[in-house]
């Protein structure tokens, strides 16, 4: 039998590193797209087994490129993860037209874009997930998150869209609520007073979403979140 | 006393034009935004006390242009009205990255960069109502409403962060749901087998709209919803 | 033509004696309920012109006899405003199940029975106004209110479905959630310390409550939220 | 290592059958309670491995005795799932004090009662879960579901508070909000014309509910949602 393939758009060196290693663990093959090949060149020193794409998912066109050769080089996409997510802080004052733009880019349009390659394939084999990472943003409009949370509630209400039109055809989409900071290096170096349970460690994220992506076609969830234990919510 | 400039963008037959009726009657000065200019002079012929301008919302260099026009023409604006709101029917699969992008310009972008031309003025006044006019869409993801339910979705928080924002500061936001079928000419045509009870009066709507603009500071309501007393909601 | 009645169940300093004050300005005949006789009295001071009763809403036989004694003295009930809203304060390990009961039964169970007393009459006209004050703890059960936001859950899903069950048949439920802190003399004591825009002027609630009952049926609210401006949400 | 124990409340032949066969399948001791001694039996020949006691959840008394018999038979409590659920259908006109009181008793007070007699075990532990099933009227007050919508949120805002509050001290309470119907000889006959692909299998929901017990304290999920893929929602 074929090895499933799954892909991860926006592979960074937290969720995206984790999402990959658990998925190549569970015998997928892996392909991992992120802006800069700098970046993919790091990521591939610590997980070799990958396939690494470079994309800037605010350009349908690239999007569009780089999915043909993932199909042709890999085969069909059993399970898309669409990890992206970035958005200049700051008020309606603060941020400008461009930057609100930008956000909406690369958490909803991406999103769009990237869904729909992936789509025909899918619908041919009546069977598929697409896994999107949401933000508390997602929920709630904060006064400094005046780009992300517009571009997260974007995505959330996309996200939803798509679960019911595909679920009866037989495509799983679900959308993880993330409530909290996530452990990477950089957040550490940012946040170097917190101690470790303040972070979402991306290994016990990787989990729940490789959950969902074998939840039962009888009991599927569309929407969790995910925090610390210790966070107050 | 110099009379309250009240502008309202997206003005249609149906509620732009109660709106604009609504704050004439309450002795404001009001201007009409409306992207083509023969509706503009359709609204004319129906409310000729108010202020006409063509604006394409999508178009940010366009809403910089009207407004710096209406700030010269008519002074500082005390209440912005955000009606616009249209986006392609269909499910993830019927539509296309341009559709999914215009619905969110006109929804989202547009509301934004409307913020923006009035907010100095707002905050120079430390006084000032924003009301935008959302959609069931923008609280849930209907499958055949892929593109408009996201840029609602986009709206919905982009407003709760602008009324977290700038509420401090004096200016009141406020979402209002629309749940329902506006009473409109095309709308009864269309639905020419509904009765009236069907239907919300943009008049009504315009009532709880002003509402919104009179609440003292000491209670100020972010988000409410509208619907006719027989929907099955 | 008859003057409207108007029932407050839950009668205090703050929002009760607001709320009769203005539906007495409007016209109305005002029934006002409140649990110990001491306080009506209070009330009863500041405002002679309403009619008061005596009536412990934990009680559905108190209930029961004292809307039949509204009844037949003042006719039948046009608006019913439920503002009793109380609950030990604490989390899940400080409260005994009687005080979760207790809350319940203010919160909860006294607004079903109070609704059960005005409805005969109200689908007999084919009319009538149902408002209900919740709080921020009806959306969200904060970690210190395991009885309250239990109880006001409990309230909002209730109120909804009387919204839902009604509306077809002419009778506007609504529910307005206050996020904040009220203005009262005890209020004021206890935080002396907060500046006059921390809290909530009864007599603006009023407003917006007064609002909701004139609402024309083709646009009615279900839910609204009211907060201060300075309130950080 | 001694087996951990997980005690299912509002044990049927639906999900508390599959959830202690889930558990047991694990290594899990597992004690079951139900209302009727009858249909306590007729589990324990589908589950002879299980321990079983009979408890009416609306009696605080009967859950307290329940418990001491269970902690001093089996030990302390690790996982306590709270699958009661139940209420009768109708609107506000249909249902009776009485009714509406039940309704609330079965799903909020039972469960706040079993949650305080597992509280000091998992407090001395600083560990457990506590999994409470909810239903799509936890989210929702639906016209014919006054006295279980109510009831089910009340409970739901009770699991949120009990979350808030415990997670800190390394305790997981979460809530599963199931949007369909299950799989069981009762359903199936009362809705013989429906395909497989309408219902939620108990087996598949019982994934999900171990998975949540399972989850590392850095990425807890406190809501998910379950549905069957064919569902309409």
């Amino acid at each position: 039998m074929a090895k499933e393939l799954t892909v991860i758009v926006g592979a960074g060196p937290g969720n995206g590193l984790a999402f990959g290693r658990r998925f190549l663990a569970e015998g997928h093959k892996v392909a991992m797209l992120a802006r800069h090949a700098d970046d993919l060149e790091q990521l591939r020193l610590q997980l070799p087994d990958a396939h690494y794409f470079a994309c800037d998912v605010t350009e349908p066109e690239q999007i569009h490129g780089v999915f043909k050769q993932i199909q042709q080089q890999l085969g069909t996409v059993d399970t898309l993860i669409y990890n992206a997510g970035a958005g200049a802080f700051g008020n309606i004052e603060d941020i400008s037209a461009k930057q609100f733009e930008n956000a909406w880019r690369v958490n909803a349009l991406g999103c769009f874009c990237c869904v729909k390659e992936v789509l025909a394939d899918m619908r041919d084999a009546g069977a598929g997930s697409i896994i999107v990472i949401g933000a508390t943003a997602s929920l709630r409009g904060g006064g400094e998150f005046a780009a992300f949370s517009s571009a997260k509630g974007a995505q959330r209400n996309l996200v939803q869209s798509i679960a019911r039109h595909l679920g009866p055809h037989g495509i799983h989409a679900a959308y993880v609520v993330i409530d909290g900071v996530i452990d990477t290096a950089r957040t550490r170096k940012h946040l170097s007073d917190k101690p470790d349970e303040f972070f979402l460690h991306p290994d016990d994220i990787a989990q729940t979403v490789f959950h969902l992506t074998k939840q039962p076609q009888s009991a599927w969830t569309f929407e969790l979140d995910v925090r610390p234990f210790k966070e107050n919510w």
